[in-house]
């Protein structure tokens, strides 16, 4: 089976989750498979060596944008610093407030987290509304730092996010 | 350097975060440095294929336990299965309460994310008094699932959190 496939038959769709309305894509039946979560980050790989090879750092988001981010961030040979919700990382941090696709949230970052002048790589499992990915991507700025690009497993295209995101490309590996 | 001292190296101590009286460990500076990343599943990988080589499935604690969890299960080519905090996972879930060290909050987990008889190994960063652990260990155990043991990056020995978790082995790689 093609590795983009076997991705997409892992997705599960839970309907009116977390809140009536909302279509709610399932990623974990990815992670339980090897193969699949192998197929991922092969394909992550295979984008940023071809498209980014200048990459310096991947900065994840919490919580399921951990799940992928660290795996990319070995296989490059390079570090990866998380974005939080507000109050969970100690130390000196900087904020940023921004919506979701069903609430409110501000995202923070350490601030020694990213050196000014470096290449980032933003991750994520999924891309809805595009809310918390500029929240983090104004992160990764307010630090001097270039944003090369955001990586999601999932984009929901009904969404529109990828247009909130103008100033950066996003790759997706699947697209509803 | 030995593993190890690399990993002790990256571990920050902030006091007082998130509330008066707690030094907090921060480990996010082992996932900035790659070879510190490398050497945690290294020794993980080590102790499970020495210990627990009959291992089915790896299951990690919300946010930290992602960082490392599906790391080890793609090293030992194994799945992954998450406990998050209530609300957070779509579907049938079940779940228990605990206390934290300075908090309290329910564990769920998806009814399908662990099959009867399957050998378990639990993940997270830190153990502090035990009670997510503990957690844990119970929804693995209330899917007939058998736990084989614990493994954790930091181990706050002074908290006795081992003790608590009197049923399980507790595997850490660095003990205050």
């Amino acid at each position: 089976m093609e590795k983009r496939d076997l991705i997409v038959r892992c997705i599960r769709t839970f309907n009116d989750f977390p809140t009536k309305g909302i279509p709610f894509k399932d990623i974990f039946p990815i992670l339980k498979n090897p193969q699949a979560l192998t197929a991922v980050i092969d394909l992550f790989e295979e984008y940023v060596r071809n498209t980014h090879p200048q990459v310096d750092l991947i900065v994840g988001l919490d919580a399921r944008g951990f799940l992928f981010g660290p795996l990319l961030a070995q296989r490059l040979g390079i570090g990866f610093a998380p974005i939080r919700k507000k109050g969970k990382l100690p130390g000196p941090t900087i904020s940023v407030s921004y919506s979701l696709e069903y609430a409110k949230a501000e995202a923070e970052m350490q601030e020694d987290a990213v050196s000014a002048g470096q290449k980032v790589l933003i991750i994520d499992d999924l891309l809805a509304t595009g809310g918390t990915l500029q929240a983090a991507y104004e992160l990764v700025k307010q630090q001097q730092a270039e944003v090369l690009a955001c990586l999601v497993v999932v984009e929901l295209k009904y969404l529109n996010g990828a247009d909130k995101l103008k100033t950066t490309t996003v790759f997706s590996l699947v697209q509803y």
